[in-house]
């Protein structure tokens, strides 16, 4: 699980952390320019990103260009010791360009085609678009990419526009006969004997709009990874032009793991080194620690290496439903829990909040009110805190003993229409695994299922629906070697194609678990199952026979299945291998935990009390280990057991106190690890 | 109610029930084939249906046909004494079809074209598809119509894809110059003097699509009766040519009874025999007692005549939200359920459960696990159970003394939009009749209200929306023939052309209810009002007027309207009329049907200790009578009261029980018959 | 907010008030015309309006014309003494103009093409349907201008369809440079620098039609703007015909506040005289009080002139999902209620209720029962009380001490997308400040914050997001010069043009208020806060900074804000200006107000037992004042405390007592006033 290209990073002078946001000036008069720079020299602020959605600015019309206002930002940056992060500026085509060219414009599922007036309006894989787009960046190259300010190119903005035109439907032919070579292949691999859907010829192929019922899966599933692939592609492209005039700069763009992401599976893009944009959603189940989730995912897409967070927001977003501001102390506290998680930048969006326009109800680092303001107050603060842990710059996540495996392939396919139920998350199933542990006071790294796995105590693969062969064998090696391997309901089904595994479920692991599902048996949306520990089992059921000779951890107490193993697990030598055969929810994962750790003898590294309110995280450059105790409560917990000098404790704590929504940084030579 | 064409049946030389599914031996390798014949005959299958979905293999590509894998697969069947219903393959255009020829596809109401990659996506109307498709049956027609295998014909596969499109709209057309003849008379009909909707000409007419507020109602009413007739003048267009090709195989199309017809009123449509496909909704209320229900109605569509029951599941379906699979003995016993009501032969959807495609995840006769599994040991327990029950084939139903009417007009007609609640549910008020008249152990008929009331003692018309006036005549008739009729809310209120029958509510049964109804008085979604009997009123009710001599059998005890009439019966000499002006729910209506029952002396043909617990049907020959003994709970019940000879008992159970879901059959003389 | 043009009303020789319906005789044989005039003249009707939806049985076919029935008609109304409110006959083009010119036919946000079939399938701005609609105008206005029967023009009907076709957004964009003039003033208001909206030409410009994300918000103002304008414009080319035909007959567009009226802001349209249709939602919160509501809002709309009830409903509709009947008492309860806010024509939709048709569950004054009713009873005893209230015919409403601000803009600009919670319902919050005071027996005005706020003692403003300068001045000037200014959450906080007012929430507001608020804390769906006086908070909190001398009249009770301020007052010389930070509801806002009135005198006109129960209005032209004494309850009251001679106590009640749903209305001399 890695998009790391050439593990190139951005270069500053000084090795402090990065700090900043998107910066638009183009909003705002030229004298806010310069108390902006005031401000950020405040706040500490180092970096800035900008250009993001210029273009209507940078080309006034078809080939007509003004970039003497951008020059004077950069240098004004430069001057000021603010160094730049460049946006290609295609994120947004102009108005002057869709009104000529009504042809780059997407169209959704059923049709309709998305106008112009918002942003992100352009179809990936139109000629015309991407003629126009390249164009520019090819602009931006030849004139930015040797601005002494500058350290990253910034490719476009949160790639992931889906398109059904026919344009798009074009370039998925393209991309289907690479794959298939010969169209019987494809027609295998869909399954087009059913409901009559041979194709005859590429050029029949359509992608999966909207139909009188199910279209085919197969198809469905490749159109997903068609479509991360196409933005892929696309980003390629700009990186392509990039890097040939600036070879030094790094590129990135900015990804978004986890919640928002199922149209991309970023671990298989390309950029030189990686950042990601991250926004809580309050109204979400388990949405505190859904943020440790994505920044320990976004480390795991780095492959270990430190990463940028590249937008986040001071405090209330404006699009979900109801937007909540953050809390006293959290501001610095979510943010420093991604530099925990191996973020060595920490960037917002944005700089100065919009008085006007869609977004302009998204908390910023200027708020509205000013900066007379508690919010940058907490600015200035995370900013000398940021200073304060400039030495961890560089180091990489330390390994954890358990890991998560994160699968994108299982997300979207097993989440498809025409599944046994609807009611199946995959992203909320993992974050109940996360939280469960976390509460128990265990690390845990997320790794995808073709990751080496060595290194692991315990590997967790929720619903991990589809198996390829190489991870099937990736698995049963990892138990071979005394590994103990945990998984759930709804895994081991399908292979790379969609097509299940014959013989009773779960196919590919059947062996393995030493189980043997004939049937299985779903929830209805209020129903509950009870297990013989007082756990509920939700959503799904199975009716779980045994194989072999294997230890049953549960067993369901009411309901059709009272009686039979709710939770199995087979040794194999020194390794073994368990499965959960229901949704239990956090709390039913923390009661089966114990025994599920205790065969890997996995331990906390934190003292016993802490476990349930403090979340670890560990960074290291090999020398030095740097523990981050982040509170996750509203309340002052006290800490005596320091593992390591104290480097920072937020919220004005004082030594042996962990502040409200605090963070303390403990640093010790490796040589005094604790594992 | 009868859409029994010829009166044909498919015939085997031997008399066995018929027992088997949906074939699609094209997805999978043809050493599957020979383990699916030896299991089929483990099983007892005796008939399997092929082709349905088979266009794009049989015809390559225009004009080019491949049907040497068909041959084998009919050959390979007949060789081994498997029947055959061959589908006319046209329920799902090939891809080189719908992209040479786009315009074959459908559209929704909102103008969005139905894509291909599904099923089901053309056009019913198209010149072009209907050139394309009718080549096609001639095709199979002129080959298969001889093959010593052939038993049947099996039209597309259920008929019923609503098409919005220009197509339509002249097809639509031409169906209402063809009923109106003079413009005039449409522009009567439809009540077009209001919101200027006057027509000079037909060709001005389009379909009811989106509008700005409701849509004219007699235009949505003929245009639901166009659907059904362009649906059913296709299947009589594939029909002739089956006929011609081979004038001794029936012809018949797998409906879709009762839950998801709304679209087609088939006791119109022309087949040979009847073949309907059903399957459960667990999630939906009186799930369990809707399959009888179903299956009493098809029975009614077949005009007593035994019908097929041609797909239903033997477990979970996958297209529902959440498809739960079926408990242990299930599978016989909801099969067994469709037998008692007249069923002939019991096919599921389908022989082998698919690896790949859209309905990978339905269940089927082979499940995933493969024949080694309890699901398949239920499929040759049941093919054995109906090798058991040969006796029966070619047997009616008996009729009963009780019948509900089941009227597709009122139920379309009663829930169009800008009515007075949008909570009616036609479907549902009558399955809480039957629910209600099960649970008193009552026999019940399906019929229409244009059907022959007098062999009834007890007529039931939920909802009766939409009157003609013949069917005002046959219900007063009834009446004055010694008949007790009962009506509820929302009943007589509109004539054939959706205009109020005016003088006060409801209309057509004023006189013969002996009531007057000024206004309606609808409920909203969270209220409910009191009866005198304890019951609760939902949804609606009424100010009842009492215009002459009425019995009240219930009063309102609260809200606006206590101490008014709730439900009344008006007496006609030893007849009598009754109105219940509200949805009194299963309870409710339990309640009440004693008073009822007694004005007609019908009485349940269980012992009382069974009445709420074993659901009771018979079928005859004119000399024998079996009566089939459902057990409806997941309990062993005592049956010591034997009416015959036991004949079977599902489920292992010995002389005296009912297994739980277990099915006892018994047979006895007609001479000796308790009634 | 007025949109009164010349002050002219219609004219009949008697004084009576205006009492009838919409007609519809083309519905019907002429046989049935004889009898609606008997029944018209039982009931005491004296006024009908035609033509509304006729176009097509008036114009045949393209410039074939029919007067012949409607001349007979008005002949037929006039000979009996019925005046004749022409309808304009264009609000449904016949089809034989849409077939001929589908280009006529408007859009929905996302393409869809609204189809004929309903009505209002037409784009206002279509030159086609100009040309055709305008002609018809112009011939109505030719033949009936000098009918002795007219007395006023009813230009098309409920104008109000919005319509994002291409026409629209050719006529957005004149509108749109009209504005604007320098395209460049519209990108600083639309604050294009922002995604790369920046316009070179009006010509790029679209409607907000469907997009990936938020569409612009200022565009979505403009676009709401520009819609009203459009109909007002449409308005005022009818009008300008009909006017230059009859100079002397008033013309009026019967418009549709204040629950449907989003899309018009009407109190910017010029008609001679206002008329309202307004239809009770017994599903909604507070919607018995809402009738008040609305009336009195009509009213200020008409400047304080008499208005017409152009429409309401006898009892159900028949277009919200669950259409209850009205309760006893309650027909001629709430049309007066109308008559008491300054209603001098009370006039239903429609006379006889439809066989056939979209709208035949709509209630009339001749229900399907037909005369023989209850309901019709009630609508002849309404003439009744009509004519024994004509002396307060052209009366005006008395001004009240305390006004309710009504700001369309705000309500349009405060409820747009991305916004800080998608829970602000404008329109409830202000019926819950209008029925708390009612609650508390005092009369409220509803006012435009352009308003001259003189008059008044007290003035709430909530939710007045959009706050122009003028109007900053309006209330500052109010304040200064002794008023009492109360306001709420999310007021204060843009500028015409959607920028917000920086340094601080509610910007406009921040120096009057004393306060300031650098983050707001909107609530989640089901949380809510408890305040020091026991009050619930739901919705929205602020974090109030106070920033000089302030009364705290509430603090937070609970939550992250406890012992934060919630509600503040500051005084200003003799007057003041209070801050309600969050939702209270209406009893919160009952424990909050006796504070907030105790500071500027204002004093219920009721006897204190009467308070919670009774609604009082007040008419008078200047020497004699009416008090309505409106019943809100279903229970008879004691009134023993009479404000002057009895003139009308409805539903049979004796002296002192006020009926179940009853009304009294009592005359006085001005100089006898009690106040």
């Amino acid at each position: 699980m890695s998009s790391v290209g050439l593990h190139r990073f951005p270069q500053r002078a000084d090795n402090e952390l990065y700090y900043g946001a998107d910066y638009n000036p183009e909003q705002w008069d030229r004298e806010i320019w310069e108390e902006d720079v005031k401000l950020m020299k405040e706040a500490g602020v180092n970096v800035v990103s900008i250009g993001i959605f210029s273009w209507a600015l940078l080309e006034r019309s078809d080939n007509v260009w003004d970039f003497g206002w951008l020059d004077n930002v950069c240098d004004l940056m430069h001057k000021n010791g603010i160094s730049i992060d460049m946006g290609t500026a295609t994120a947004s085509p102009p108005p002057w360009l869709s009104t000529a060219h009504p042809e780059i414009l997407p169209t959704f599922k059923d049709g309709t085609i998305s106008s112009p007036g918002s942003r992100n309006h352009y179809r990936i894989t139109s000629p015309v678009f991407r003629k126009y787009a390249l164009r520019l960046v090819q602009k931006l190259a030849d004139r930015y990419g040797s601005h002494p300010g500058l350290i990253a190119w910034h490719v476009n903005n949160e790639l992931g526009t889906p398109d059904y035109s026919d344009d798009a439907a074009a370039a998925f032919r393209i991309w289907l006969e690479r794959k298939y070579k010969h169209i019987d292949k494809l027609n295998d691999a869909w399954g087009t004997a059913f409901w009559s859907q041979r194709y005859n010829d590429y050029n029949e192929i359509l992608p999966p709009r909207v139909g009188n019922t199910f279209i085919n899966p197969t198809q469905q599933l490749d159109w997903a990874r068609y479509t991360s692939d196409s933005l892929s592609n696309y980003l390629d492209d700009e990186t392509a032009i990039l890097r040939k005039a600036s070879p030094n700069i790094p590129v990135t763009t900015n990804f978004m793991l986890a919640g928002q992401t199922k149209g991309m599976d970023v671990a298989n893009w390309k950029v030189d080194f990686v950042s990601n944009d991250h926004y809580r959603m309050p109204g979400r189940e388990l949405d505190a620690d859904e943020l440790s989730f994505s920044a320990s995912l976004t480390s795991a897409v780095a492959g270990g290496d430190p990463w940028w967070l590249m937008e986040h927001s001071t405090s209330a977003v404006n699009w979900q439903s109801v937007n909540t501001r953050k809390k006293a102390g959290q501001l610095i506290r979510d943010s420093l829990t991604h530099v925990a998680h191996g973020a060595d930048a920490v960037c917002f969006f944005q700089w100065r909040q919009s008085r006007s326009g869609a977004e302009k109800y998204h908390s910023s680092m200027i708020p509205h009110a000013g900066p007379n303001s508690r919010l940058f107050k907490d600015v200035v603060q995370l900013g000398q805190d940021l200073k304060t842990l400039a030495e961890i710059r560089g180091s990489r996540k330390q390994l954890a003993s358990v890991a998560i495996v994160w699968d994108w392939e299982s997300w979207v396919a097993s989440e498809q229409d025409g599944h046994p139920t609807t009611l199946v998350d995959y992203f909320r199933e993992a974050r109940e695994w996360w939280v469960a542990l976390m509460d128990l006071g265990i690390r845990v790294d997320l790794i995808t299922a073709q990751h080496d796995l060595s290194p692991y105590k315990l590997v967790v693969a929720p619903i991990l629906y589809l198996v390829r062969d190489s991870v099937k064998s990736n698995i049963e090696n990892f138990v071979k070697a005394g590994g103990h391997f945990v998984t759930t309901y709804f895994s081991g089904i399908v292979d790379e194609n969609d097509h299940v595994r014959l013989g009773g479920y779960p196919g590919a692991f059947t062996d393995l678990l030493g189980i043997r599902i004939e049937e299985w048996a779903p929830l209805l949306p209020n129903e509950s199952v009870e297990l013989d520990d007082g756990s509920a089992g939700t959503i799904w059921t199975d009716d779980v026979d045994l194989t072999s000779d294997v230890h049953v951890l549960r067993k369901y107490a009411s309901g059709e299945l009272e009686g039979k193993a709710a939770v199995t697990l087979k040794s194999h030598g020194h390794g073994s291998a368990a499965y959960i055969s229901t949704r239990l929810n956090v709390e039913g994962l923390k009661s089966l935990l114990p025994e599920l750790l205790q065969n890997s003898a996995v331990e906390s590294g934190l003292p016993k009390s802490l476990r349930s309110t403090v979340e670890l995280a560990v960074r290291t450059d090999g020398k030095k280990e740097w523990e981050f105790w982040i509170n996750r409560t509203g309340k002052e917990i006290d800490v005596s057991d320091a593992p390591g000098k104290l480097v920072l404790a937020t919220g004005g704590a004082s030594v042996g106190k962990l502040a409200a929504r605090g963070i303390a940084v403990f640093r010790r030579e490796v040589s005094e690890s604790r594992k």
